[in-house]
């Protein structure tokens, strides 16, 4: 499995995110252009010592990204998203794309991949949840249906 | 349902984790003392804008805040907990309950409510997880289980 951000903005959520994958044996890719520098001190203090442990690989642009994805077997995450992200029948080689903390994926290509967006129900008094905490929800939520702990 | 905090000591986790409850409609717990002063800027700009909404408690002490939970209906969340989180049952009188970043809960608590503590699997490399993806895993998984959306 793989967690794709896709032009990540604050340093502090992508090393959650990294120790997330570390804790859960799960591969990272970044896409750019990043709002912050990949070594940024802040990343691995919050990453803390896991990054090292992380399979991460870095793209500078999602069509980059995308030319090696198997795109039968991806999600995309977005607040706008078709489907409930409990409804995503997750595998080993699922591929979950999130997008930057400010404004999530590009509309077109939320459009172009209409039928595989999922969103994470919440109340309407808060607009979107912390970049990591949902990446956390739909990582563990793909870890339980494939009981890969 | 309720999320309870005891001793949190980080204020962006906090605000994230308020801006969680706000998320789903569930209330907060803090039970002190805090490493901060509970209306911290840091803690408000995590929260953001959300904070206004959440319906949040304070206790000063773990025995005052335990006077008021319903002791059949609480799950403890630990590193070392004897459950696994998803075998839970959860309900919506549920009270979810997570220790400070740096030791989890008390020792003696844990062994009070031994069949009660539940764990996030997690690769070793990872020694744990950040509290507010902690909190976020654990919610959402329990309201997935009550379809509370």
């Amino acid at each position: 499995m793989k967690v794709v951000l896709v032009e990540p903005e604050i340093p502090q959520n992508t090393g959650n995110i990294g120790r997330l994958c570390v804790a859960t044996g799960v591969s990272l890719i970044i896409v750019g252009p990043t709002g912050f520098i990949l070594n940024d001190k802040k990343l691995k203090r919050a990453g803390m010592d896991y990054w090292k442990h992380l399979d991460f690989t870095f793209y500078p642009t999602f069509e980059e990204a995308r030319a090696v994805f198997d795109q039968n077997d991806i999600f995309l995450f977005s607040p706008s998203g078709k489907n409930i992200y409990t409804k995503g029948r997750y595998s080993k080689e699922s591929i979950l794309i999130f997008g930057k903390e400010s404004m999530g994926l590009d509309k077109n290509i939320l459009q172009e991949f209409e039928e595989k967006t999922y969103f994470i129900p919440m109340k309407k008094e808060a607009r979107s949840l912390n970049l990591a905490n949902s990446v956390a929800i739909v990582l563990y939520e793909a870890l339980r249906q494939i009981e890969n702990w």
